[in-house]
């Protein structure tokens, strides 16, 4: 939704800089459902995520919009002119005049299993992660079963270990069918041990990860020692730094003026699926909507008044913005 | 917007039917841009207003919506199941569980010149209208400058009259150029009188025009007798019967709660430029939003409770309903 938000500046006549914490253009739509047909976009009976994005990254060419990609917001600050100063954890800081929070569901981060006592423990790791280990042979534990699981197996193959389990709630992985392949020709040799179960409890000795305590579908719990957990069960979306800016919330969402999409912190709006307002719907068509009249609330209060309404068809201005 | 609401209630599960003045599909974006560019609709960065109702109509096509043109819907009853009756003037009759009014700035209708007691005079037409006339060769006034002046000019130029006389507020027409030379050829023979000025009172007897009385732009007042007076000003939006059926208004719209566009009338939604809501901005990006929101509305309304959101990209049910 920021891409269209950037558009609608533009086309009120102000500049805007997109940050975002993902490495490409496109947020939700580019993350969840590149290659999904959506099917309600106004006007595009038929339209993947990457489809959708490259349209709208083309209806904002001619505002020459910059982006800062890998850029987490961390900070927001207020300014005494009535803007604020936005931070990132790697860095970058702006001085604007209007925030707009286009977070979606919120950045997505891997999903850790839910024992308690187990967050912040040395040994767990999630994939893509280089687990330390004081043990040189050490009991490794993958947990879940995303497609992150085959690059792991693959890398702690080649890595001096005591043992290498792969524990997960199902029999089965949601896994192509050659590496499924692969999976149980490891298991039939002894290079890999497959346990069914769900993690319940873990033990630990100075603040390192000692073992896992399983439940399997029957039977009694099985306790498998574990010096590395690398847990492999996908993303999931988090606010994160957002939740603490002081904004009004209504749970997880940022509560928001239907009649502008401002946040209780002014000059500051939030639109799409991060907002919420009474009738509120998760949807694109929805959240164009929101960046709409967000953009227009915005404009009335740096000009400290009603802003009248242009039409792209007809406005000169406007042409000469979107130069056609 | 018919068009998208039509659509999401198709995605809903719910049947609906098209009722619309105009002789075709499209309203105000086939009406008043067919062939300007539109830059503004999310993902479409250039796109006419033909082209968005063609594909707004491919959008619509799984659910197999019926049309009904040229009808103007001129009563709404409510029944004692909750729903209405909805009744056209050209006898159509229709049993509804929910109304959807999308009935833009209204319907166009030939503009009249404001001068006090002309309206309902006789001899008093517009453009495409047949004048009687008692006199067989009357004074004819031909008021205003709009592209119908060029065809009632040759008509007139056929018949009989006693006097032909075009009546503009300003010294030129706004018309192609040939049209203008032909006009000026007119004038210079004497066949066409033409009188910068504007209308600013009538004399009339037995309910029929007979003279108009014009102010020009410097000077006393002109006096040009007047059997019949075609009006060629344009049309203007009128929102007709729609304003009878007691809805809550704001001026002349119609005001809704923006958490589903439910207008004042329980069952019955207003979706575009007819609506008022806090923040309201008439652009089309909204509308889908409206649409999209009253949708929902009315399947909660129906369904005595919350309506779960499904996605286009994932659910069955809707890709059964899309025919994907």
């Amino acid at each position: 939704m920021g891409l269209y938000q950037a558009f609608q500046l533009g086309l009120l006549g102000y500049a805007c800089q997109v940050v975002d914490v993902l490495p490409h253009i496109g947020g939700q739509c580019t993350e969840l459902y590149p290659d999904k047909p959506i099917y309600d976009i106004p006007g595009l009976p038929r339209c993947t995520g990457r489809e959708l994005i490259e349209r709208l990254q083309n209806q904002i060419k001619p505002f020459e919009v910059p982006f800062h990609l890998q850029q987490q917001v961390a900070s927001l600050a207020a300014l005494p002119d009535g803007g604020y100063r936005v931070q990132t954890a790697q860095g970058l800081s702006f001085d604007a005049k209007g925030v707009f929070i286009a977070a979606g569901v919120g950045a997505f981060v891997p999903r850790n299993l839910s024992v308690e006592g187990l967050s912040g423990l040395g040994g767990v790791v999630h994939a893509g992660d280089s687990p330390s280990s004081p043990n040189p042979e050490p009991h490794v534990l993958i947990a879940g079963g995303d497609e992150t699981v085959m690059p792991v197996l693959s890398e702690w193959l080649t890595r001096p270990h005591a043992s290498l389990t792969l524990v997960h709630r199902r029999d089965k992985l949601d896994l192509p069918p050659g590496d499924q392949l692969r999976l149980d020709a490891m298991i039939r040799s002894g290079t890999l041990r497959f346990v069914t179960g769900q993690p319940v409890s873990c033990r630990s000795a100075l603040g390192r990860v000692q073992a896992i305590e399983l439940a399997p579908p029957e039977g009694d719990p099985i306790t498998l020692p574990c010096d590395v957990l690398v847990q492999c069960l996908g993303l999931s979306p988090k606010l994160g730094p957002i939740a603490d800016w002081g904004l009004d919330m209504a749970r997880r969402q940022i509560r928001v003026n239907p009649a502008d999409f401002s946040t209780s912190l002014p000059g500051v709006y939030a639109v799409g699926d991060v907002n919420h307002y009474p009738g509120k719907r998760k949807l694109i068509a929805c959240g164009f909507h929101e960046a709409t009249l967000a953009a227009y609330g915005f404009a009335e209060r740096q000009q400290g008044g009603a802003v009248t309404l242009e039409y792209t068809t007809a406005s000169a201005r406007l042409h000469a913005r979107l130069k056609v």
